[in-house]
């Protein structure tokens, strides 16, 4: 199969329409989109994307947690397919690319595969992975995670949303009117290879003028808590030295952290987000302090390392306060597989598409179906890095470059 | 008059056994007392205090503001007469000490003068104002206030409370069982000299072991507001060089004020008591955060050059994020009088009693009467400072030596 023919059937017009249509379900008065996982909007997507399937003569089938699977087939009929996608619920408050992106990408590769008249022997399978995003139903990822076996069927469908709606009654009005039949059986089946395109979410591509992000790894995450015990006290009359300021040994204890996690680098993200400061009076010395940490590096080792300087730093700072510091949770780094990553960034040389190599930041479905075959991901830019937030923007050439660099990679896989 | 005799005739367990008297009215489980102005406990605190007057044959009265005073008669009745007191009402959870200290003290000293025989040039007057915390009505300090003609009396008295009840209702409500005639005409009227005795509130006089603290000033305190502005961005995604982390700012700028506070002599009182970080999500980088600052000093000029540093240090720090410095209030200092200073320290040495020179921290209805006539304060110390508290402690003895300064302070000024 000649290289570069998949790549040049991607057509950047199509793609960008056809984001411009799933936009409208769900769509916001400020350009992004509420289309949260099951809803009557999530359903219409699935329904838009399983006409243009069915119009492309390819076939259409759904697990038993609504995972979407668009199919094309190979000259292989019993070789393990090859499967490409994301996710296309969104956030409350949301944008038209994070999750969307990596469904039209791999439809659109399917497309090309198709136009170009290319045939590949294996399968390949373009995927809409259910609920990744969590706002509605808890916990994110859960289409993929249910697939690879990491979460239970039974456990998931009983999950109920903030309204006290099942998630097993909402799956059956969302499917009911779906053209796709429900599988029977167990979820998840054999894979070759996974890849999933994704915008960056962040602002490094578009700082380093790079259009593509070969994906080395998903961060490791963890959280952990702080909490400072001073003693109230009376903000005229206690002298400095008398007092047990929880504030200000907060202070002090997060301000070594700040240092202690500014790497050369800059790799290790290391995030204060949450503040309480108790009693809150102005004129009282706060008694209580308690703040959030979220640590992340594609290295266990190094977050290790950093744990470690967390919780020294705790016990030496909180003098004359007490402190304590707890992990909460701990997610282990993903590492994608080198073939893959090697194969990415081959082909958007090939290209001619200035790429870099680089860790994700955020966790996508190709966390779990990383455990399953051998997996990777593409990034593409996104506008100042701005993700989960209706002004999510990224530019159709962008788009168009990451499902060029994704069809190569995907008939290169197909045909092994 | 005899020097001594005044103090000889303060009795240690009278005094104490008015203070559980009293700390009956509005007793609490914890040992505290709430004793709101203008509630019933408050009425009842003005009734038992009005009832010990008239057995001894003190004269009573009450202005329009519901200010209650006990007067003994001096030799010469065109005289000005010398005054102290101090406050009934207490925080919602306050202790037995705050304020009723100030006036069973005075009336100690008018009991004690009549009990050693002393006759007096001057009437001397035993004061209880009205609302002093300003937890039910605001503001605080009211009664002194509207005597001292700071705050207009018609004015205050149609002042809320929180359940939307009138000053006005509730000032009548309380003096209607009262044994003391309401007074006509405007509020106030010539004082000679006014002295008031408090617990110290605040840690200093038990940590340098002093019997009694010889007030000299209430320190000066403004209040600020510092809102940083950062932006929002992806805990996971966004690499430190690209953000703009309001609390990080935050943090850069409290630090930098924490030093920049930091007197050599401990007199500067520097807090930050209430810190708002938003979104407040764990897994966001903040993109906003504000903090509130409670400053104190004896002296403006010092007050001056330290806001003048704060700002400086609020332009300076912010970057990459913006951030200002908001002035909300600023209460000038009260400065005693030299004459009432030098006689509080004198009669303390007199009397034997370890003493100190000290502004106070908090505020007090002194602040306003020192704007009619030469003014001064007696501290005592109390339990580990502890104030604005159930737990508030302090001994009888020290109780007792603070009461005999006063009397011999009164007796002394009564007779100029």
């Amino acid at each position: 199969m000649a290289e570069g023919k998949a790549a040049a059937a991607v057509r950047e017009d199509r793609l960008w329409q056809r984001h411009a249509d799933m936009a409208k379900l769900g769509g916001t008065p400020k350009g992004g989109v509420n289309r949260q996982a099951l809803s009557a909007e999530d359903a219409a997507a699935r329904n838009l994307l399983g006409a243009w399937a069915t119009a492309r003569g390819f076939s259409l089938f759904t697990d038993a947690i609504g995972n979407l699977f668009v199919r094309r087939e190979g000259t292989d009929a019993s070789a393990r397919p090859v499967m490409s996608g994301s996710h296309m619920d969104s956030q409350p408050t949301g944008g038209r690319f994070d999750g969307m992106y990596g469904v039209l990408a791999a439809f659109e590769s399917l497309e090309a595969l198709e136009d170009a008249g290319l045939r590949t022997r294996r399968p390949v399978v373009a995927v809409a992975w259910t609920n990744e995003e969590g706002s509605r139903f808890q916990p994110g990822a859960m289409g993929s995670a249910v697939f690879a076996g990491h979460n239970r069927l039974d456990e998931m469908l009983q999950v109920k949303d903030w309204k006290g709606v099942v998630l097993k009654d909402a799956l059956a009005e969302t499917l009911k009117a779906a053209p796709a039949p429900l599988r029977d059986g167990p979820p998840g089946f054999p894979l070759d290879f996974y890849v999933e395109a994704h915008i960056e979410q962040g602002p490094r591509l578009e700082n380093e003028k790079k259009t593509i992000g070969v994906v080395t790894a998903i961060q490791g995450s963890r959280r952990y808590i702080v909490s400072v015990a001073g003693e109230e006290a009376h903000a005229g009359t206690t002298p400095r030295a008398a007092r047990k300021d929880a504030f200000a040994a907060a202070l002090r204890i997060a301000q070594a952290m700040y240092e202690a996690t500014t790497d050369r680098d800059d790799t290790l993200r290391f995030t204060i987000g949450r503040v309480d400061v108790a009693p809150g009076s102005p004129n009282t010395v706060p008694g209580k302090a308690v703040f959030t940490i979220d640590m992340r590096h594609p290295s266990d080792a190094v977050l290790d390392t950093h744990e470690k300087k967390l919780e020294e730093i705790v016990a030496a700072r909180a003098a004359p306060c007490t402190a304590g510091i707890e992990r909460v949770t701990a997610v282990a780094p993903t590492v994608f597989d080198p073939a893959v990553i090697d194969l990415v960034r081959a082909k958007a040389g090939a290209l001619g598409l200035p790429n870099m190599d680089m860790p994700s930041g955020a966790g996508h479905d190709a966390m779990h179906i990383a455990k399953l075959c051998p997996s990777g991901m593409i990034f593409v830019p996104c506008e100042r890095g701005i993700s989960h937030n209706e002004i999510e923007n990224a530019t159709p050439q962008d788009l168009a470059a990451g499902a060029r660099v994704l069809a190569e990679v995907l008939a290169a896989l197909a045909n092994r």
